[in-house]
């Protein structure tokens, strides 16, 4: 993505979407030819997408392109995020993780601690939020803390718990990358790789993580737009990885009562613009326990796919993030609403309240990337 | 409200709420008797309630009190808000207006168009909204607009409409007051009186609000904290009148996907430092149909005590705020959503859809006034 | 302004400036003329001007108006605010009051505490801020207060006392309406009248002050966009009164390390897209009188047309607002710096430095409304 | 800064700062001494500090510690960032680079088109800003895009043309760097490192830059308070770099007549807070370059230590951000007016006019690192 055009002027922006089993041959046809009509033609790779900017009205070209048989379809594209967008793919992405899903309808949980305290803490939560329904286990080996003089995170050996607890539990991680010199150790170690809300923007970090097999659990930066949230979004997936999911965690505002603002709107709104899975995380949002069930109950009704959770045991004592925490037996009051919540939202039941099974061929294939 | 302490100081706030029978005369003797003690005690009229700010520690003082017949009550208070709180009431107050509720378990419906044009679409909106479900028509008369050249509101000629359509459809109506002129007229025409999220720190309009004896429903400034709107709504309480609602309607944000930004920490926050009925307006909130039901689902779902939604037979047709106004069938699709959602909530069903009884004698005595 | 088209469409806008001395009959006679050809003209009383949306391109149109010779000028509006834009008029407008000025090049003081406490400590201060530059005295007898129990002004009082203050000094007032009901006696008693940030979008106060000849400070509402502001000015415009000067006051945003956030950029904004003045409140933007010098500094240097800062004599003893008082010698701190840094800027020196002398005949016109 | 404590609490921070000329020895002996006395003694290597968090009052402690001939100083912190602080040093921090300096009352100025477009491009454009007065050249050759399809910079290439350039034109030369892998290319071939707002909290970016011996330009995120710059600095200042400036480059608030909104408290509260030189950049916060000469007087009026600003030589055909590009004639005009502007602040005047001289044997000293 080095290269590119120099800026998003008013000029039509037209993609193509190639045929399923087109041949890199036919697309390095497509390519000269196009250069040859004068259409600068880009082909992200590994996306079965190009497109092209162009100075004159796309109508005539639209015709000609949807006649080659190396084109499933053509279309002016109306917002600038292509691959994230509805006109891309109109039905929701589902994201399959050793047999647990994100989207597609089901509501699934991601419930864990903030931090990776040590393996016993670790393991004693990830019992306590499977037992209770989490689909997923998260919690921070490499923390982001605003004050330099606070706990980073366990960080390697946070990892080496992360991953044995996975195995011992069957519950798939989700943990957050800091930096790009540490993708490698974290995807080796994770399930679902988590860009925190003030790396939203490190583009770098993205476009790495579009060269990697693992989901991506994007959140939205507490000062960006829905649009730039897509558009980072975007740059994962135009490098070659589809499988991302976006999660509200809150924005600034001038209301200070709680720690961010949780942005309700965003939901729907989001549905509305992207196929990709919208995950709501209510902890961060509210900094405060209090009103996480809340939060998290109006997040579901209002269409989120997932809920993102900090429990705690002991939240007191908890090395970050403790006032926002939910206590098990909160966690598990909270589960029980949205059980009795998603049938009378036309959604189906909990997934994660089944015994957890030994992965099956489908789900071995579906994390290795699809 | 014209005379009071200088300013909020961190001295203590001690608080006196009168025994239930107290004589004007016992009143009168107990503000003597303190200010023979040093103690500058208020007694905003109409409010059972006494408050003293002390430049010494309350705790000695508050035994006394305590011991004084005339006293249920004496406490030492955290926040501003004194009426407003849970320290002055524990219980939500459920405020009744001519048979129909808003607050205390059940949800309240409030629909109707933005604006009064007609009262021929008055009348069908009343008849369209309050089949489906709605328990209040809500209509604005005076219309609050940025650019003076739009338009205003049919003003005097839109209150009659509404007071017609009231009587002919049962439906309690709600309407915005836009000045103190008008507050009585728009008193003798309405059933509740809207304050504008423009008008929500009119402290002026508030005190008048107080001396009223009809319900008042308060919005939310668009740039207004949570701690200002209770104090707004304090003003209103302050002055004599109980029974006030709070509208969470959208806040200004960067965000500008949509018109606001809905808060949707707003409502448990609220619920837990106030009593008073909230409210939640998604028509606003989003200003885009589109995103109306999902709003207004994720509110119910995180506690509000009603929704108020624009309904319109012919949103682009309205003079006023189309976009984000439901069509009758998209209203009568939310209102099955929510008789879903309420029992998986463990909230009482939709009162409005039971047949419209002529008012008990409890009503009439509630539609007075506390 | 009642009524009006119903919304703001995307219809070309079709503005006339009427010749210097056109009578009303040939207003009239265009009026009718122009219903004829199906045009729906309105004319805002008292304005010069007159304006119709039109579903079709005005370019036939503006042809034969430009002949007719009531009209000096017909154009096609581009923004929303008609009478408050450069296109209505090109040059700065320079309100006189009492032969002072706002606007116009020079850089006008306002200074005053922010409450008016009592008889002494306003003649005390008005000689304070006088002597050191000031143009003119601002003090508030109506305070607005968040909280109800808090000092609400001397209301009546304090408006004799303004009047007698400013008989006594020279200096013109400036003072803060809070309610329609209120609008004679302040008009009465002061020479400029202030709408609060909080009623900024009071349409029907807007109105009122539209038919009163006085000069109006808008305070820019901190939840209000600028073009927001510039319409709550053409409200005020459009019912009759030009002279409305605007005050960027600060805005909320996520930053609490001051009260609010002086938005800088709104000046040179506002500069390019009205003629009216723009005043800079560095007090209420910062809530803190060390950083009042450094944001007053940089809004002239921005080029604010004038500066207001509350300044007191005992501000841990100010009835409101203290901790954003600057103390007398730190104001006149203040004034030095400003007079070093007019020149530099090209802008002439200080006008309140001079004796004041008595009013010239000029200034009485002036002051009587333009 | 991988280990530290748990979290902020409410205990006393305790910071020592060690006597110049101090031997590891002695700190390694101190430390151990502390530990024995239960006192958990922070020492982040290269700073000269120590810091310890007491869950008991210092006051007794501090006589001790001040006692120590190791310890040129001891005191209770009351803000989070230390090094960052006015009580760590406070005097101004005066960055030198090659003979120009950023900090300690002068005005430097930093220019230069937004991205490196071509070897001939920057040339000229250091040509054109250097003789207009500009002390720094600035140009983006790794660009944060938002959207993945637009020009993303040159990259190394553009590096190369940087390092070119400031030979040439004996300008040292600005430039920011994307990510961890990119820092080595980017330190070797610039003279400051810019950290841009999207990655303000890149928290192991800011670690590595605090092993690196260049000045770091940090930006503030623009969803980010004032605390977060300060601690985000201190993130660099910890790890070992002192030269770190502040950016302010607007914030995102619900103003969109600009593009962001330029904060102008910041100012003087970062001027109040830290030592460390401010920055203001009024391309970014306003986006348009009609409005850039006025914020950046403002800027400059209320106490930045330094200018960046935008200059292309032809906007319209900019790779990158043409609309808040000032053009070389407009670039000459605003340095006038700040010619004009410093003395009547009582500043120096403009270094950057003189003719660039060799570097001095104290220059060379300085930029190797102090």
């Amino acid at each position: 993505m080095n290269q590119g055009n120099r800026g998003s002027t008013s000029s039509e922006l037209l993609v193509l979407q190639f045929a399923r089993n087109v041949s890199r041959e036919a697309i390095a046809v497509l390519g000269e030819r196009s250069r040859g009509q004068g259409l600068d033609l880009r082909v992200p790779p590994g996306t079965g997408m190009a497109f092209a900017r162009l100075p004159f009205p796309a109508a005539g070209l639209l015709k000609d392109l949807q006649a080659n048989s190396s084109i499933a379809r053509a279309w002016v594209q109306q917002v600038p995020w292509i691959l994230a967008g509805r006109d891309w793919q109109e039905e929701d992405t589902c994201i399959e993780v050793r047999g647990r899903r994100i989207g597609g309808g089901g509501l699934s949980l991601i419930a864990g601690p903030c931090s990776v305290e040590s393996a016993t803490q670790l393991s004693h939560m990830a019992h306590v939020v499977g037992e209770a329904g989490a689909d997923f286990l998260r919690a921070g080996a490499f923390k982001p803390r605003s004050n330099p003089y606070d706990f980073q995170g366990l960080r390697k050996k946070g990892l080496e718990y992360l991953r044995e607890t996975s195995r011992e539990s069957g519950l798939p991680v989700i943990t957050e990358v800091m930096s790009v010199a540490d993708l490698d150790a974290v995807a080796e170690h994770c399930d679902v790789i988590q860009v925190g809300a003030r790396l939203c923007q490190h583009f770098d970090l993205l476009h790495e993580l579009g060269r990697i097999g693992k989901p991506v659990l994007l959140k939205r930066g507490f000062g960006s737009t829905l649009d730039e949230l897509l558009l980072a979004a975007e740059h994962i997936l135009s490098s070659g990885n589809p499988r991302v999911m976006l999660c509200e965690r809150g924005i600034r505002s001038f209301e200070h009562a709680a720690r961010f603002t949780f942005d309700l709107n965003a939901i729907p709104i989001l549905k509305s613009l992207t196929h990709l899975p919208v995950v709501a995380d209510p902890s961060h949002a509210t900094g405060d326990r209090r009103f996480v069930p809340a939060v998290a109950r109006g997040a579901v009704a209002a269409g989120a796919d997932a809920l993102m959770v900090e429990v705690h045991a002991d939240p007191e004592e908890a090395f970050s993030d403790g006032a926002q925490s939910l206590e098990p037996a909160a966690f598990r009051a909270l589960v029980n609403d949205l059980e009795l919540l998603l049938p009378a939202l036309g959604r189906p039941p909990l997934r994660g309240k089944r015994t957890p099974a030994s992965p099956t061929a489908e789900d071995l294939y579906a994390s290795r990337g699809r």
